[in-house]
């Protein structure tokens, strides 16, 4: 079952000249709990699309769940509730945690996390064209985004196709579920990640994490999003569109 | 003094023909950990200008402090801390929490907020002309948006003046030093705000709760953004350019 993802809003348009009514279309944002074996981790607020994935991701996110293969299955309950269950260790607690810029779901990294070392990337090259069939297919993808100016997209391109593609009310909460989608075995992290929003510190932290070699952001990077790329080696891109792109490290994987 | 708040980064542009190089302005994201009365809070990236207002939002937004006059005392030390001492009630732990979908700080707000009544709104109303300069100012006052593409622009107008303007890698954070400024006493809530973010649930929230009374963005609202501010009775208009807003609710406010 879909869940209902917008609603129709009539406002009153003002001008100097007067008012006139006009409908908008809204996203819903709603809040889900996340529970990792029986456990409540967090409650997010995000679009309900693809819950699945954002649990896991969210997990991921948040350092509980760090690798494919972990995760045994995710249960989803429309009242409001991703129950996740998955072998990892128990007392999995994030020590130090701060409190993130990222316009999204977890917004909570651990510095342990910031500041651990990286297992090297996976090889992997994009071209030209790949690039632009991929940018061109997530913007498609996305209607929600030109419908209600308020979600962001999210897209993975590996083996010469787009393999996803999500949305939500933050851009945290998209990348995660892409994530999610890698942790339940849908496709491998060698390939590219596309995202519409900024590129910052967490937000980077959690592509190399998962060990995604080739992320791309619509918009720019901050300093520490492009330090985090630096120390894992990815390529970073940013201001990326189907006909160019400013690479701010690594630009050999592009050719 | 002033903290250094963006470098300067050499990148590479591909584009079908070729590359080229250009230098990009970043924005710099930095760890800061909040204290209150000597206990740690939380740590939050941020982009460091205006951190004795971040101070005081950021403990606002978490429940902790909640209203003008509490701040006694804000001192920031460059190493990344910032200490606030202010007179609330020991135990003031927010209790069921959830994670938000904010680009920004804060992140986090209890379900007893999310769902508590609030307080009446003072007595305000804006012009066009007033909007139209207060619009203006802000976005000319935020040079580090177009030069970064990586922060937002909080401004807030009472009394027919611009009375404060901040920027920040995370809307909530520039929200959070607006809010911050009311309150340690600069000037009351009884005015507009103005954000270059969306306005998802947190964001109206906290606006709700310290009683402003005219929340206006740039950009738009979310389903739970608009039904808070229905909730608050707070007027609520989106897409607000100097010539023109969708307002969402209350357009009473803006004669």
């Amino acid at each position: 079952m879909e869940n209902q993802v917008t609603l129709v809003q009539k406002t009153v348009v003002l001008t100097p000249d007067g008012a006139t009514e006009r409908q908008e279309c809204l996203a819903i944002e709603e809040p889900y709990t996340v529970a990792l074996n029986d456990r409540e981790i967090g409650t997010s607020m995000v679009l309900a699309t693809a819950l699945e994935e954002f649990g896991a991701g969210f997990l991921f996110g948040q350092g509980y769940i760090t690798e494919p293969g972990q995760v045994r299955e995710v249960l989803v309950c429309p009242e409001g509730r991703i129950s996740v269950h998955a072998d990892v260790e128990e007392g999995m607690e994030p020590r130090e945690v701060i409190i993130t810029s990222g316009c999204g779901g977890t917004g909570r990294i651990s510095r342990e996390m910031l500041e651990g070392a990286f297992e090297p990337l996976a090889e992997c090259t994009i071209t030209f064209a790949e690039i632009r069939a991929f940018i061109r297919q997530v913007l498609q993808a996305s209607p929600l985004g030109l419908e209600t100016h308020c979600v962001h997209g999210c897209g993975f391109w590996a083996d010469g196709r787009l393999q996803a593609h999500y949305e939500d009310v933050g851009r945290h909460n998209a990348v995660d579920k892409v994530i999610g989608a890698i942790l339940l075995g849908r496709f491998s992290p060698r390939g590219a990640i596309y995202t519409t929003g900024r590129l910052t510190s967490d937000m980077v932290l959690k592509c190399a994490r998962i060990g995604i070699p080739i992320v791309m952001s619509r918009t720019a990077p901050s300093s520490l999003g492009l330090a985090i790329a630096r120390r894992a080696g990815l390529t970073l891109a940013a201001y990326a569109r189907p006909e160019r792109l400013n690479v701010f490290h690594a630009p050999e994987r592009i050719v």
